[in-house]
């Protein structure tokens, strides 16, 4: 089979294997995104085989996750975001100090070496919004105040992330520099300042420059445009693509056209996200973990990474009152595809071997699986308590 | 930059190329198609060199076309491609015939050996029917009795042209079985008639198919399983993926959900097509054919691939007079991807030197430049006779 052939093989599995997932899990009224996870698992390397990750397939997954949370951005406004600007921001903070302290202390007690320490903290640090994201637009709650504090909170997670990230290689290499880090901390906020307010000022001064062009029949092409183009700055500088995909549809959001383009969005989006639900489910790698140390190593890693993110999220979202703070806390818990690059930094690095390679991306799907089954639940008490609570909440 | 950045960069290049080059065209009154073509130019190796093509961008281009012949799949109903299929069938067996004789005999009286003179001729052979298909759907002519007869002219050329590719790899192996090239008839045939008299069966017994599904909220997932699955299963037997993607389309256009899909499917295409078109301005090769010879070659092989295709179409199709039997002859013209596809394979088969592939891949795109200009005012030179000489068509 020439490798054109295969690669349309793969993409076939994968869409049918996530597919059929959603199909089982919507029957037992179970939430749907695990289903097309464990889809993944089903098919990828770890139990049939039908599709490998490769070079293509790993791109529809990053554009799937992409699209998201470009679609994330279209419903988000910048003041709404601005308006829990204080509490994301604690949550961002709180979030990324309490996983990472755990995971460098467990490391250094567990007699690792200083770069090992620091990856393994920075692979437990990063949250993906894409999977809470997903799940709360589904349930209708990405404009409540919980939402808006779980995306604001998420664009910080980021940037302190890169932050660690850009450590944790000096530190593998030997080439550790203060003064690095502390140029990516301004690179990134500013491009994150530039894009969000610049951009939002040059739409709403031209609502209409969207479908301005004659090729653009409809706002979709200019769109993807725009967030392709952030997006790939975004990674150049360091932060997730994600990131920029998010800023970019916060931008284009301001556009007259912003329900038309939310309209095309919707099917492009529908077709590009099973895959990148079904790569994440294929990463799982049962043969690496078949070993009762490494399990044990497993639950004692995902306990630490549940209980750490959660606790500083929630501690960060306390002034909202208790039922916010847990669905913020609980929201920022998956791991998900930024986990999974970390670790496979850290792998390449040398900072980490492969048995721990394993167990991190176990961590990260595992984090990633378990939370969209209490969100629910999580947005209803939430929501109920705001309603007594904030008059200001939607 | 690190490889992800890399191709969100090259992707967001491409399209913007593309849709450059559509909005300039699109303002000179010339075929936004072209246009779209020569961004790739612009882009790719031959001028700036942002991208350069790769398994990832190669891919978005596969898609694009796969999803293009999807579309006008959705849009052809079987009984109307059956009621030309005379005309069809003769327009697909003279316009090979036509440029593979001309392409044989060229190469054999240039003193040629068999195997460059049967790759050669390949090469010449195989219509693309990407491009004129787009076209003709933008000039909503795809469900005149012309633009069913070059669909139809189109599949019979694929059936042809695998065989003579099979011809081809096989001398140039030197392990040449006329079993083997039955086979691959008799397999293509077999793909064709059960897929779309079996799926269309299906479908009409159970219209609703398609939304049947729980996870199934709209027709567009359930579309694009069975078309990424028959493009992959096309593209095992040998045949083109697009061929299966055009099956797959009048299969799923038998459902009740019809109409649905394709407003779903649109966006979709829309954000596809443009990575299809830049893909193929970005094969030229200016470097590569930066000499008088091969440049006079160029003119030699282009001549006589445009004279031979379109002289055997236009004599298949003459039964249904002169004005028709122009349009149809021009539409097959151009090689498109298909040919570049041809070249590639016979260059790595050790047939063609890189000095051939770099004029034949010219060919395809000039080929494929040139048709589009032309198309409309056949069209309605094609539609006023008709509607003179047959009340049937529409």
């Amino acid at each position: 089979m020439d490798h054109a052939t295969e690669v349309l093989l793969q993409l076939f599995a994968i869409l049918l294997a996530a597919k059929a997932g959603n199909e089982i899990f919507r029957r037992l009224g179970q939430p749907t995104v695990v289903g097309e996870i464990l889809g993944g698992v089903v098919a990828g390397p770890a139990l049939l085989g039908v599709y490998e990750v490769n070079a293509e397939t790993a791109l529809f997954a990053e554009i799937g996750v992409v699209l998201l949370l470009f679609q994330v951005g279209l419903e988000t406004r910048l003041h709404d975001l601005l308006r829990v600007g204080g509490t994301a921001l604690a949550v961002g903070v709180l979030g990324v100090i309490g996983p990472f302290a755990a995971g460098f202390l467990a490391a250094e007690l567990a007699g690792g070496d200083l770069s090992l320490a620091i990856f393994l903290a920075a692979a437990l640090t990063a949250t993906s919004v894409g999977i809470t994201s997903n799940v709360l637009r589904d349930l209708g709650a990405l404009s409540t105040r919980s939402g808006r504090i779980i995306l604001g909170a998420a664009v910080i997670d980021d940037v302190l992330a890169i932050m660690i990230l850009s450590v944790a290689s000096g530190v593998a290499a030997g080439s550790f520099a203060i003064g690095n880090v502390a140029a990516l901390l301004v690179v990134a906020v500013l491009f994150i300042g530039v894009v969000v307010i610049g951009g939002t000022r040059i739409l709403r001064r031209r609502r209409s420059l969207l479908t301005d062009p004659e090729f653009a029949d409809t706002p979709l092409l200019p769109g993807m445009i725009v967030m392709l183009g952030l997006a790939a700055l975004a990674s150049f500088i360091g932060l997730a693509a994600i990131i920029g995909a998010f800023l970019a549809g916060m931008v284009v959001g301001e556009s007259s056209e912003r329900h038309a383009l939310e309209a095309e969005v919707a099917p492009v989006a529908a077709f590009f996200t099973p895959f990148f639900f079904g790569f994440i489910g294929a990463q799982v790698d049962i043969a690496g973990l078949a070993n009762p140390e490494l399990l044990l190593l497993l639950a004692g890693i995902t306990a630490l990474a549940v209980v750490s993110k959660f606790a500083g999220a929630f501690l960060g979202a306390l002034r909202e009152g208790r039922a916010r703070a847990i669905l913020v806390g609980w929201g920022m818990v998956p791991r998900g595809e930024v986990g999974i690059v970390v670790a496979g930094l850290g792998l390449s690095a040398g900072a980490i071997d492969s048995d721990i390679y394993s167990v991190v991306v176990g961590m990260a799907i595992i984090t990633t699986l378990i939370v969209p089954p209490l969100l629910p639940r999580m947005v209803r008490a939430a929501e109920t308590a705001s309603d007594e609570a904030d008059p200001d909440s939607e």
